[in-house]
């Protein structure tokens, strides 16, 4: 196995999660490159050196552009606020670096202009963090559907509703401004959303009519206890098209009681339907025209060593994989085609075709007409 | 018990149904109007004398004037085709009878509009048959979201998916002509998911911006094995507004494998959540913001006594009720409404309301612009 | 369709559940014997009168000798306590009548034999109210067991938990007694477990080693507040063997928190397995060994038309029977049986072979020793 | 964060999974000690040499022994055959080291007792990889029972079925001889069965009466074809006592279609019940009876950071763990007992524990009689 060195750049929890992810990927694989640990970057120096230890790091540093100079990194994790994305992505690219950049792609369709750009000027291979496709059962989904097994797609129907603000108490942040975060919704979560729909059905979002719903318009500023305004979307809803001819409809909250990662998608095709939930993430469900009427029904399929690369990670089906192990599939990906040089799914490219959708709901909420995704 | 006449017109399934739903009610309620069957209709005097046999009534006729004038019926069952119930219901109401319509209320909102006229100039009382609204679960997820239990609502989500038409092999028929049948999921499918969302909010859908996609547009002539063109929508979706507020996201389809019941609705409040599956019709699950986060969850309410009408039905909770049954609740509540003078719902003005919301999405699928809803 | 003059015996839920059953049954079906309601009986004259009334019967009585000596009276209900049902039955089967009985059969080995006894000189069908067993899907899954579709059966693990009596604070009752009673959690509900697995496996079970949990051992007296001992069983458990070879284990309980119906089993074969739960009777879960491995998984198969005797209630999957329709197509296997002179199960014969097993696994709780089931 | 030195002996399924967890503890949990991956041991050279590669770990050996005396090495995984555990951990203890050895203990109750001496006379933390009783959500079903939220446990029902022989064309292996693997499912499934029992009662199991079923008698022998008897237990079943007077049932099978991980569990108490399924571990399912009628039910609570140590992993709930990740979490109670001096559960005094229920219910399996558990 060739060695392959790292920089990761912010510490929060997803700069955790890639660190675990690259100590953990070649003893599950045990094939194909081995990360190193070189270096990890956070703001405050004390706390850098202290994720260096916990995380097992060689060397620390508070400014990110060490990490893109650093001669022996070949790949970069950027887990810092979104508005850092695309400054430091495009450095990293430049510096001759592959990138692992964590959704969104950036805060504006300029910006991620500008990364997909210099990713096509470099020769790093780059990739999005949108783990939900990188579920082994997920992927088996994906190819029940190339293969024909539903026949051919007809919708797609996908909500993402999350808890996260749902409770009116909880205080105004910075995420709840349209100046700050730009959209709300939408960008956190609906994103995950069209990232499944392009994935599953091999094609993309061409035309969309967006709606959103501010259901708590004021909240109490923590810093004065001051009312603010909620200017954002708290849900999203929108009706698509997809270039295939799919139709359908997605949808986001992060105002959903009870719903902890309600990621549910379902899919129809002329000879079949596949669902799935997120809470329940080592498990689909099919029905296909196939069988018997009498003993027909949707099968609960659980995730399996015949659902690669699950058996990389355990040799019976039904032991379950968790978040962690699914973040280890996405760099997984990764890691391959920097090996190989196979195509990584979603880079740079694929990542602005979902910008572009998120984009398009919401210029079309403010107008209510149906909107024409740029491309 | 005081005796109520009743006549019956169209022996197909609902026919049949509602006659069950006569001869069951006074056993099961043991208290309010005691319904005899007078007299059925069918278009074959040969089937029409079967049925009331079968069904246990008086006498039988191949004319449905003559139940209208049966001096003997006070109630009349409209189980007949969709191009039929204007008719039939002015001529019943004109007659002083009370009418139970099957949905949907009629096939023009014209038609629906003259309905409702002649309800009005009536002392008649009215309901059409939007039995989902009359499941004891979901009555009590009403009380539920009246009561406060999930704060003030914000989101309806409801698809309806069938397969009746799944199958490409199906042949063609009337249903799937805008000619003969108007819309096609919208009429069938999509009114009882409209219904349901005017009952559980309280409130009313006003603007709608409604798309549609035609999954199978080839069918085979079954007469001479042509191939015919499919018009009207397999698919519908919209997003909704309701007067109150609440937004949300509306489907159906008659095309989808696998779903042989496939409502399913949730809501959101600003305290909860409710959701439920028609093919799991003793069950709501609840997530209320009041308990403990550690052991908080979505309950599975089982319908049980405390959830009324349940306890006239059985005695213990989990026992479980069927479709028949909630027809027979449906019922009920419209005897009360004759005997007591209570509001009956959906009366022909409710009905009205479900027409032209459906009339709504089907020109928006047509202009792609939002449509303001008739009132 | 030929009439067949009714009398019930017993005006409380069962009663009410039976009169409901005999007036659908004609109209359900369309075919067979049409019970015309003659007479019902109840100890107060009061309550036979109101019940006559609400129920449809032409007269009633408070003793139940007259409805046995009734000529108008073809086929007897008998759902009155179980202490009472050895003679009535005994009495109804020697004056030529057909007899439904509600389970258990009665309170001793000693009635059950002789009440088996009665109907060998007769030429009465009989059956006891095993109403769980008469549910279409579940019809249907000892059809495909019938049909190997299984592989030779291995297993039957099954347990019946309901919540009757979970609360510590409900008062003592003559129930909780075994002098008045007999056994508690054995009698109630264990009994529908024993009839469930004699029905799928279509054998019987021939040894047992029972033990029994008092879970609260003292009440309090409703009466005058005394302390009461309840001296039998508030669970019970058994491992089993059936004739056949299958083994597995079995067990009950009246006080499980949560569980309203909790009616839950599985059965192992050597090429599938099949699960059911009773608080979701619409359908079953099937797996079987014949399907690629990455794409099996166990189905749930909704109740349809493909499931006798279902298309008689309603024309499409998924629309859900209820409690009463189980009930209804119990008796249409009586009266199918009374009718053509067909078998009718549970007759006499099968219900004393559960009252055996019930008997077996409370003597093997008494010692601690495999008991061999009488035969 | 202070170190620990590791030795890993066995490098199959369990022996990389340990590997795994020592390289991701430190990263997890941020606190505690650090392992430090010092040597590997397989029987062959050359996949000792691989596995020191891919797993990690600064050197490698092919004789256990070396890992024993190797002076780096302060803690010992013990993921051999089962009939290597006692040789290998009873030298361990005498050399100082901490073990954690797999399940089952070893073969005899001999080897055990003998581990556990080894045990009392060292000054070394032992815990065997019961690893289903650390999943966050089970330690929570466990606090709740310990804090009385469901009352006095009265019942404790729970299968394990795998899928692993479930295929009668499987060839006949070690695994199904009494010689050379005791017993069948019991060892291997049942094990965990009465680990869970153990953890959650807090309490043991006393008494048993236990059956064995050999449900595929005749296998091929994979070397010549020639047909071979097994001759342990395909499914093992048991009613059982709990020393606090808690009673239920217990069973496993290795040939069960369609279980893939079919570990599930139901405990009752005098005021509420709790129910699991192992393959859909990130949830529990809890009733209680403080709530009102009307409104109550099974509460589905999805594992979160209120359920230590989920926050170690994830920051929200509902975002999942897997099989690794709870294995991770066993490492963390060894770890934690190594540093504190805590005691660790399930160690060699509680795994013995469990080892005498397996051997007794396999002897009364053989009497047919109930069997009292040695202690």
């Amino acid at each position: 196995m060739r060695e392959i060195g790292i920089g990761v750049i912010g510490t929060g929890f997803m700069g955790k999660a890639h660190a675990i992810a690259y100590s953990a990927s070649a003893s599950v694989f045990g094939t194909g490159l081995r990360p190193v640990l070189q270096i990890v970057c956070d703001l405050s120096p004390e706390r850098a050196s202290q994720r260096a230890t916990d995380l097992g790091f060689s060397r620390y540093t508070d400014k990110w552009q060490d990490v893109v100079s650093d001669p022996a990194v070949d790949l970069i994790s950027i887990c810092t606020p979104n508005d850092t994305h695309a400054e430091i992505a495009i450095a990293a690219l430049k510096a001759g670096k592959h990138v692992w950049c964590e959704k969104p792609m950036s805060t504006s369709l300029a910006d991620s202009h500008a990364m997909l750009a210099a990713a096509q000027e470099s020769n790093g291979k780059t990739i999005i963090g949108y783990n939900y496709t990188k579920n082994p059962v997920v992927t088996y989904a994906r190819r029940l559907i190339e293969d024909g097994k539903i026949g051919r797609v007809s919708g797609f129907f996908c909500r993402y509703d999350v808890e996260n603000e749902a409770d009116e108490s909880r205080p105004w942040s910075w995420r709840m401004s349209r100046n700050s975060s730009g959209t709300g919704a939408n960008g956190d979560v609906l994103s995950h959303v069209i990232s499944i729909g392009h994935f599953l059905t091999g094609s993309h979002i061409t035309n969309v009519v967006g709606d959103i719903n501010i259901v708590h318009e004021k909240r109490t500023n923590p810093d004065d206890g001051s009312e603010m305004l909620v200017d954002n979307d708290d849900m999203v809803s929108a009706l698509v098209h997809f270039e295939n001819g799919v139709k359908g409809h997605i949808g986001a909250s992060r105002v959903t009681w009870g719903r902890k990662c309600g990621l549910r998608w379902e899919i129809h095709g002329t000879r079949g339907t596949i669902s799935f939930d997120q809470e329940r993430l080592n498990e689909i469900k099919l029905f296909t025209a196939e069988d018997d009427d009498a003993s027909n029904g949707f099968r609960t399929i659980l995730t399996g060593p015949y659902h690669p690369p699950y058996s990389a990670f355990l040799p019976n089906a039904g032991h379950s994989l968790g978040y962690m192990d699914v973040k280890i599939c996405e760099l997984h990906d990764l890691l391959n085609g920097i090996e190989t040089g196979a195509d990584v799914w979603p880079d740079f490219t694929a990542g602005l075709k979902i910008e572009q959708v998120m984009d398009a709901v919401d210029r079309s909420a403010q107008t209510g007409a149906w909107v024409k995704v740029d491309s």
